[in-house]
């Protein structure tokens, strides 16, 4: 009756069915080591799940292996706050509730307080954020070195000067990464520029690349660790930087010792055999052409993705470097979304806000402050005028990638009367009109700028308030709208926009009693600077912006922010306008070149290493105001220099000594800068370099000593014929000083 | 020259501002007691924060505490798989492609299994694929016990015994558990029907609410440990189920000592008063009026969340209720997002194929088997003739809350054509037009079922085909259209829709050899049942669902599942439609009451405990198909039961052992089952209740002792007029056999 079974595996092993039992396997245990972890998963993975885990399936998000449970990847752009979320395969936002968060301060303005202690607590506040935004690569830092004033992204980076840079960036990373979210150090490299970013081949002889625009990188991921690297959107030497032989395989990989992941900027990847063999781990940002839309997923079509699986399984391409990327990429998921000891992070925390505050009022720079103009001095103010668009628009909303959606945004003139308005009338007008308020990728800025006056009448009308008051606080600089300080395109002159100069200059005439607050990620033309007593330089303060100029407005806070770059007096006195080419070599541009990814213009830096301060002090350009400059609401007072040495050894240390005394009235901070001068040398060298920096707090009357320790590599420069460093025996001198123009002390000492 | 300053702490912490140092707070040290990390947390929260974790930031998603890093809590539909991502406050699709998962099998399919196990890999593979997904909770499993074979929700819930429920849902629940993801059991309670579910009250005597309605929710939080619960739309006492005085603070809260969180059913919140006093902890689904996408968070709106927070700020409301709520909020974090143990989970794993595939195997029940027609003889067959529109039908998109975005479905046909296909011709009729495939909420069923012929037509070509082939497989059923298997509406009659019951008789006489598969959740009525040789019922198998009905038809996997409700003849041998009242009371359904929200119709469950098989035994009304009753393709031999002694005292155990024997030619397995029969007792009581079963695998001439150990509770009713359990002493009848209405030995026994 009963008919021949055969009976399969399903019946027969129904009694032993059991999960529950199984070991854990290698890559799921903590106990071992994470290499071995990293080889057991690479065994399991089927050519397929390689191949996805080394790009994109959304926006901001990559595969993990949902089979074998090794997490997705999601990354956020950063540097200054996590951005908020967008829909899937759009830019739209995604609409929603629980992704706002605090601003920090723009890279600039944390580079400005010369404080490696601030950088360590933006770091930190800023990985907690993320983390617990549930991102596990935050977008930044950026350390591209401020080559012209133009770059509309110079207010993401971190100055003019290599090392200076590569101090502040160290802290950020380990900051950032405590909290087992990567930092993605960007964008690597030469991308100094924002026009034709996309088809520009930038020519650079070996000096300038290794001493100038490297150093950065090599701090962040040989000092800082940083767990993964962006690739930038330039070529060089024929190649997009997101999969570059020479950049990649060669320096990074090579040169370093790199274990981390190259990711691609977004969009920056462009071909799939170099994507492959030229040093690129992970796909991001390629276009997708809305195909995800239907029913096909758009991300198969990656450069890494079918295109590379197809070559593989035709022959035509090995997996040896399949290998290499998915090893790097998982080991990147072991110390984020894998990582089991990660903190939960959290949102606008009280140490965040206060963090955000602290770093914003130690970054504003005081640039002028003639007969004590600043602080304000309640005793004589009953009326405070606070003139200009600034003072009223969001600048967290804007400016491209690093656009956020915050809790809120302290407005400078709401700081200022929460500030001033118990004890004095604060009255405000625009002055000038500049961009309407509006919004990026669907974050509103909440603002709604219309004006319909004249610039006449809105002048006439800052005037008569000025003349009205005891204090005139003019708030104005650059926004974060198109051709400004803003991702995509350069700026297209240096001067201030929207006429501001013609308000300044009736302000001052007005009033004596004039700061000028400028709101800006860039150096700017100040024709007007012998009529105003008093600048400020507060560049974009995020969240606590308002409250943070109010405090150094009111002497709350002593400013104490040193200048990152150099700001020329003109354009042409920046080495890139004088000598370098910018935005391109002339005759291609003549041309047309650039305007296609597939026809790059060049643009050579004939400036070599002569970038900032090093091409205003060789060649005797006075600046605006200097690198390193900023003043204080009191006087520092420095000692003579002492070293404990007179001569050093190729594995020495020396050490500088000086004495600092606060000899005002009031509490302050002073960076004390060193720089060196090679007294002579066999290649051309700039007059000098810093080379150590130290920011010490002194209460009014105190005085400390402060010691900066160099060794050799302070005094080498970049041999391109060795192709190393070469720290040449000789005479050399310390220069210690208040700002790179400012040196109060020096000593000479010998390399043997 | 420098004006008197006040220095504020802003400069003056600058030197030791040190985040780092900082000491662990007790809420995030791990090695702390989980009560004093709750009370830690609780004593920093705001009176806002902690307003702001009792009711849902989003459809799925409730609020942490982002500045003290509590994380948000992230839910998601069950019970059969992971429910697709929508938008923030729309039920639209959010189009993510990481987001498609294995469907399991309907909760009824498990329940079929009668095999804890099968619950326990159920659980442990969804709470992976959950765990994989970010959520902190599977808004399952559904435990209402089947009043009416009329309930369009049938499906999602196990069957119509308490006893076997509650042993069912136990494993389900441990397993999702260890993942850090908590369940949540519902719908607490009596939410048995979905006609008026929002608009009913349910009058329910203690006895049948106690024994029959309110165990297997006993068993899922006590034995279970189910860290969260789901209230109900419908009410009781004239309360919503979602705030139920009685329900949630005298029972759930009071009598079973409940530590865990309620939460609403979505949308089942409907008056602050009643959800601040009435047991309920979390708020979600509140209708927000699409306010979400204008400015204002429409989230603010709900009943404990503005509402909530200006009666405690006006001081009419205090904050203890507030405070216990918030505690356990806190706690079900402390198990799930902030448990660091939590495995990553993983989805679509061998794993959880495996299990999808063994649970849908085990769980079809072979109702019929004349003249051994199944399994289908190979041997003899040439051509396959599959006819019914569910053989091409996805039965995991639709339905409501269970629709799920599949990583596949295999459809019975493509099961049967992979099995089959190389060995014999497969062709397909469709035979019949049911509703034509769709999409739920933007999950497309990836069908298109358009057809134009008359019904006739259709007949005739099945018939053509049933001629032509050797052997004929009916697929049919029912589907999750509106007013079938569907949530938020009952079916409208007991009958097989679409004229199916023509096409069976047609190809029943068309072809002897002839096997009916029936894809339901819920009982129907079967006029042909002498017609046709086979019937197989394979309810909704998931994934994996053609796969296992091709290995059930070809014998590589013998049948085992056992019915866990019983198949009346008619509707009107069912006891709520005999008896009791469905929909709802004649006399105010004719008066047009339970239309709306706060005009609620009264249900009277008139039949009391007499549910399921406890009517069909005690009124002797014999069903189509019994509770318990499957075939298998062998035959099992019982041998005579033992008891280990003949009276047992109240705190003793009495042991029932029997011999099982698999005489036929294959292997299978054989659900023992033991019925309890209380010869006398002070109150009625049916004729008998299931109390123990087990599952036993026996191959081709094997055989074992099963043995079932119960105690005085199994021998218990519920004594209102206690108010509590009692169980006389007296005679009682252990019964033991293969089906509710086939038992095959019997021994009788003593309380003392």
């Amino acid at each position: 009756m009963i008919k021949k079974l055969i009976l399969l595996s399903a019946l027969s092993c129904m009694s032993q069915f059991s999960f529950a039992q199984k070991k854990t396997p290698i890559y799921l245990d903590d106990s071992k080591p994470v290499e071995q972890r990293i080889e057991d998963a690479l065994s399991r993975m089927t050519l397929e799940e390689k191949i996805n885990i080394i790009h994109a399936q959304s926006k901001f998000s990559s595969h993990g292996v949902p089979r074998l449970g090794i997490p997705e990847l999601w990354t956020a752009d950063g540097p200054h706050g996590v951005r908020s979320e967008v829909l899937w395969d759009e830019w739209d936002q995604a609409g929603w509730t629980n992704d706002s968060i605090i601003a920090y301060p723009a890279l600039t303005a944390l580079s400005a307080t010369w404080n490696r202690n601030m950088s360590s607590i933006y770091g930190k506040s800023l990985g907690e954020e993320a983390r617990y935004r549930g991102k596990d690569v935050i977008l930044g830092p950026g350390v591209n070195i401020y080559r012209t004033p133009l770059n509309g992204r110079n207010f993401e980076y971190m100055g003019e000067d290599p090392f200076l840079t590569s101090q502040m960036v160290v802290p950020y990373i380990k900051g950032v990464q405590a909290n087992g979210v990567a930092t993605s150090v960007k964008h690597f490299a030469l991308n100094n520029q924002e026009t034709f970013r996309h088809s520009s081949n930038v020519i650079v002889d070996d000096r300038a690349l290794y001493e100038i625009y490297l150093p950065p990188f090599k701090a962040a991921v040989q000092e800082g660790d940083s767990w993964t690297i962006m690739g930038a959107y330039d070529l060089y030497k024929g190649q997009h930087a997101s999969h570059n032989q020479y950049l990649l395989n060669d320096i990074l990989k090579g040169e370093w010792g790199y274990k981390g992941v190259v990711v691609s900027d977004w969009g920056a990847v462009l071909d799939t055999d170099q994507a492959i063999h030229n040093g690129l781990d992970l796909e991001f940002g390629t276009w997708t052409n809305g195909l995800s839309k239907g029913t096909s997923n758009a991300y198969e079509n990656y450069y890494l993705a079918k295109p590379y699986l197809d070559l593989i399984k035709s022959g035509k391409v090995g997996t040896k470097e399949l290998d290499d990327k998915v090893r790097r990429v998982l080991g990147l998921a072991y110390k984020t979304s894998m990582n089991k000891n990660k903190p939960f992070g959290s949102i606008a925390s009280e140490d965040h806000i206060a963090a955000a505050k602290q770093i914003a009022s130690e970054g504003i720079v005081l640039l002028q402050n003639q007969k004590a103009t600043l602080p304000i001095n309640l005793s004589k103010t009953k009326k405070i005028a606070v003139i200009g668009e600034n003072a009223i628009k969001m600048m967290t909303v804007g400016g491209g990638s690093s656009s956020l959606k915050v809790k809120y945004e302290t407005l400078p003139l709401d700081g200022i009367k929460e500030r001033f308005g118990k004890q004095t009338e604060v009255v405000y007008a625009r002055g000038y009109v500049g961009d309407i308020g509006g919004d990026y990728n669907g974050v509103k800025s909440g603002q709604d700028l219309k004006e319909t006056r004249s610039s006449a009448e809105l002048i006439a009308e800052a005037v008569k308030l000025a003349k009205e008051s005891d204090f005139v606080v003019f708030v104005g600089g650059l926004n974060k709208s198109d051709h400004q300080d803003a991702e995509g395109m350069d700026r297209e002159s240096y001067g201030l926009p929207y006429n501001q100069d013609a308000v300044i200059s009736a302000l001052a005439k007005a009033n004596k009693n004039l700061a000028v607050v400028l709101v800006s990620g860039n150096a700017v033309a100040m024709p007007w600077i012998k009529e105003v007593p008093s600048v400020l330089q507060s560049w974009y303060l995020g969240s606590e912006s308002g409250h943070a100029i109010a405090a150094v407005l009111a002497g709350d806070v002593n400013p104490s922010g040193k200048l990152p770059f150099s700001f020329p007096v003109k354009l042409e006195d920046n080495s890139a306008h004088a000598l370098g080419e910018y935005p391109g070599n002339k005759a291609e541009l003549a041309a047309g070149k650039g305007k296609d990814l597939k026809d790059p213009i060049n643009i050579t830096y004939n400036e070599g290493i002569f970038v900032g301060y090093r091409w205003h002090d060789t060649k005797n350009i006075k600046p605006l105001f200097s690198f390193g400059h900023g003043l204080s609401y009191t006087t520092f007072e420095y000692g003579k220099v002492k070293a404990d040495k007179s001569e050093l050894t190729a594995n020495d240390k020396i050490t500088f000594t000086v004495n600092v005394k606060n000899n005002g009235k009031v509490d302050g901070a002073e960076v004390v800068q060193l720089y060196i001068s090679d007294l002579k040398s066999s290649l051309p060298r700039p007059l000098k370099e810093l080379k150590g920096f130290d920011k010490v707090y002194l209460k009014a009357g105190e005085s400390k000593d402060v010691s900066i320790t160099i060794d050799k590599s302070a005094l080498s420069f970049f041999d391109p014929a060795k192709h190393d460093w070469v720290a040449e025996p000789g005479d050399f001198e310390a220069l210690i000083g208040s700002s790179s123009s400012d040196i109060r002390t020096k000593i000479k000492f010998t390399l043997k």
